[in-house]
């Protein structure tokens, strides 16, 4: 019997991060699975995590943790801006981004672009604690399709500019790959508004440390600012990058009482992680990263 | 087949994190197995970590991440400190804490008071990338034996006192268990000069939340100022809490340019993770963790 095998038998969901290293969860109960035209999906209702979902094979999300990632991916860009009003997300069905941009009071519209419709409706069926609600929210416009056209085509066609773009995306192989080239992030760039940046994952640096600097690299090459920043994500068990890019907004450069006064100015409460301390001590590079990043 | 014993096959060491959780990486080859007069010991040669040591089948250290645990378990109270003289490690057997201590120029004096002759004597011979020679220091002494007989009638009786004394043991399960209460860091305190300070890990926040909190809890019902950090250690499989307990030395108030400024004055080099800019950002705690340690 595989580890993979036994391990199920026993309850537990498996994840590797790399070919020598992977985590696992207790499973639960499994209240959903099945083949949308892009995927597998599964949810399940984990005693560790609440609601859990999961595409491929890969943990995406789940109730109790998805704070770690959806703060951490949208408010570090968003408090750092003097006041987001128009986002776009390229993938983030789940809602949990959009959720965390509406959060900004300023916020006036929300385009996601989800290539996966079923993802949208599981979210909307099993976790209103990660959007809230936002998949219905009067300010988010949600547009089944692909990513890559609305952000070559569509996006510029309409004259849309952002003040965030978030890539919201599965890991950088298969289907999303071609969202993590340089060209789609001067595509991405050229629907910036003046002072506008992108947000995205860039991946576990201590297991895939040429995927990280890869990426880093390929967004220095296309933006002038670039803000690597990690943080411990416990369902995708490792360390984890993420990284806001821009011409203008140097996340870095906002101090964590700034980032405090506008918490409190624009009422944003219920962060479960994120605060100004956080925010500055997440740009803290040890010296391995310094060096994998130089 | 179970799950530890499918993974064993497929060549992967499993640790859990909690009966819900767990992780595994690739063993490689097995350098040599064995029982102390205390414990089950394992070397290993891992293609992700180099050598790996395990104690009944806990990984605790290996060559290319010993860093993350040891650099931040020594050089945050450390640094913080004017100048450490005389240290104190209870446990610690394998020598890494030891060779983060000489880095410190003015040390005179490390006593390693470890209960299991043979973790040294595994590491003489396996681990030489973690101690560094450190353990044939002039300025190293070893006692095999007892660290709560040391603590509360060998150090008293012989009159030593200390800068640092260092808890680098197994987890608060088992034969270390008496060596995590109210009376033993009490005993500790007795022994700190002024200005010293403990220095311990506590465990892993998001799996066990209650473990973490309650030693915080028993730490400040001893010392005045107990400063609770946290960073990811891959070997440790998640987020790891350490802890520095004073009733003088503060190490959270020591600016990030002081610590650089004394890295340098100093002379210390070659850590791969701790700097000044890490070792504020390491106090940093997201809304979650300052709830858990209110």
């Amino acid at each position: 019997m595989s580890a993979r095998a036994a391990l199920d038998k026993e309850g537990f969901l498996l994840e590797h991060l790399s070919e020598d290293a992977g985590f696992f969860y207790r499973g639960g109960k499994l209240l959903e699975q099945g083949r949308s035209e892009w995927q597998d999906y599964e949810v399940w209702e984990t005693p560790l995590f609440g609601r859990l979902f999961r595409l491929d094979g890969c943990f995406m999300t789940s109730e109790r943790d998805e704070f770690y990632y959806h703060e951490n991916l949208i408010q570090v860009p968003a408090m750092a801006h003097e006041g987001v009003r128009r986002a776009l997300i390229i993938g983030g069905g789940d809602g949990g981004s959009a959720e965390e941009l509406l959060k900004s009071p300023t916020m006036e519209r929300v385009v996601i672009a989800e290539l996966d419709e079923k993802v949208i409706d599981i979210s909307r069926r099993y976790f209103a604690a990660v959007h809230h609600g936002a998949l219905d929210d009067a300010r988010v416009d949600i547009r089944i399709g692909d990513g890559m056209k609305y952000v070559n085509e569509d996006g510029p066609a309409a004259g849309d500019r952002y003040d965030l773009i978030v890539l919201d995306l599965t890991d950088p192989v298969g289907p999303a790959e071609a969202l993590y080239t340089e060209d789609f992030f001067r595509a991405c760039r050229a629907l910036l508004d003046a002072g506008g940046a992108l947000s995205l994952h860039i991946g576990p640096p201590v297991f895939q440390p040429e995927r990280v600097r890869e990426l880093v690299q390929r967004l220095r090459r296309v933006f002038t600012t670039v803000c690597p920043y990690f943080l411990y994500m416990p369902l995708y068990g490792s360390l984890w990058g993420l990284a806001t890019a821009s011409d203008t907004l140097n996340p870095q450069a906002v101090s964590a009482d700034e980032i405090d006064r506008r918490l409190e100015q624009r009422r944003i409460k219920l962060l479960h992680h994120y605060n100004g301390a956080v925010h500055q001590a997440q740009f803290a590079l040890p010296n391995h990263l310094r060096a994998l990043l130089a």
